[in-house]
């Protein structure tokens, strides 16, 4: 069965909340989950049943087993290697993001153009010449690219990453690139989210405070 | 008529794909639309219906016409002004991304504990002391956080901006905050993006080139 993004994302979310949780919460309700998101508690219920969850008793969702439930369930154990190409602010950011290695993203290498970045480690991760991205990819395998390069390289970079072998774009850039269909693209659009996020003001604002 | 979060992300994309046409591309297919956004042209049309669109003559859409209705349809022209809370890298790189005011999110300062960073002035955004947030809100009538401090300070910085006003918070952390119902929170959930792009491969890996 296919999990719908919606479901998938708020999945997630119960999985950070589970993280969070005090060792001496055991158990967690539906109530607590729905609360801190703002849904309805059977929401709740119905996203669990996608990954298969049927535990509850009384005192809610035993938290650790809730945990790994959600984690085989989302796969967050398969791991994928992946480059960030472009080593700026939020190719650095990215880097630094360590959590993303718990669910099995493991970013390997960054690369740049940069002769000033070139030869940098950050958090751990080498930056690379971008020259050499594609041997590099070749020689550890690798297929995916979280692009955060400049909006105005951001074409011709993905592009080249194309036909350098790549088959999964990260797209970070505020722009929509020209690929070939076997290379598939996730434009992590910000300024989408920015207007989701405050379209829904109106709807969300007159809400009772708890 | 409310536009489904979906619809709203794809006019963004459109968007980004009108802004980088050449100024001799004077019209635009939905098939240019649709191929670079690998969904159907029918599906163009029908989130053009949602802004109220009907423009299309034989050679396609007018590209500065369509651009401003969309424009209009979303609402980029409502400018809303920000904190960034948390200068490090990602907030820096937010900071720097300055396509966010074209699309009326003006950023107009940053807080931060950290004594090394509260002065510093990046991209033309000064980084104040977090002490002063809720003074500096108060006086620029500013009720939108972009919090990216990290996960483990987070809930707390969350609460605190509660207090302080704040009824908007862009979350930027792997946390699910715990903020009282009136303030809104929109989690941009990476890990979630993360596997709902990789969990598709399955699906699209084996399309055909073009």
């Amino acid at each position: 069965m296919e999990i719908p993004d919606k479901v998938l994302n708020r999945l997630t979310l119960y999985h950070f909340i589970l993280d969070d949780l005090r060792e001496d919460e055991v158990y967690i309700s539906s109530n607590k989950f729905s609360q801190l998101l703002d849904i309805d508690p059977s929401q709740v219920r119905k996203d669990l049943k996608y990954i298969g969850y049927q535990g509850k008793c009384r005192v809610g969702y035993e938290a650790k087993d809730l945990k790994k439930a959600i984690e085989k369930g989302l796969g967050f154990k398969k791991t994928r290697d992946a480059f960030i190409i472009g080593a700026g602010n939020l190719g650095s950011a990215l880097a630094k993001y360590n959590i993303f290695k718990d669910y099995g993203l493991n970013i390997l290498a960054m690369f740049d153009t940069d002769v000033n970045k070139i030869g940098k480690v950050i958090n751990g991760k080498e930056v690379f010449d971008f020259n050499k991205v594609s041997v590099l990819a070749k020689r550890l395998n690798v297929n995916i690219a979280i692009l955060t390069v400049p909006r105005i390289s951001a074409r011709g970079t993905a592009q080249y990453l194309a036909g350098a072998g790549f088959k999964y774009i990260w797209n970070f850039t505020p722009t929509v690139l020209d690929v070939p269909k076997n290379v598939k693209v996730w434009n992590e659009n910000l300024i989408g989210s920015f207007l989701q996020f405050t379209n829904k003001d109106e709807v969300t604002e007159n809400n009772n405070d708890n």
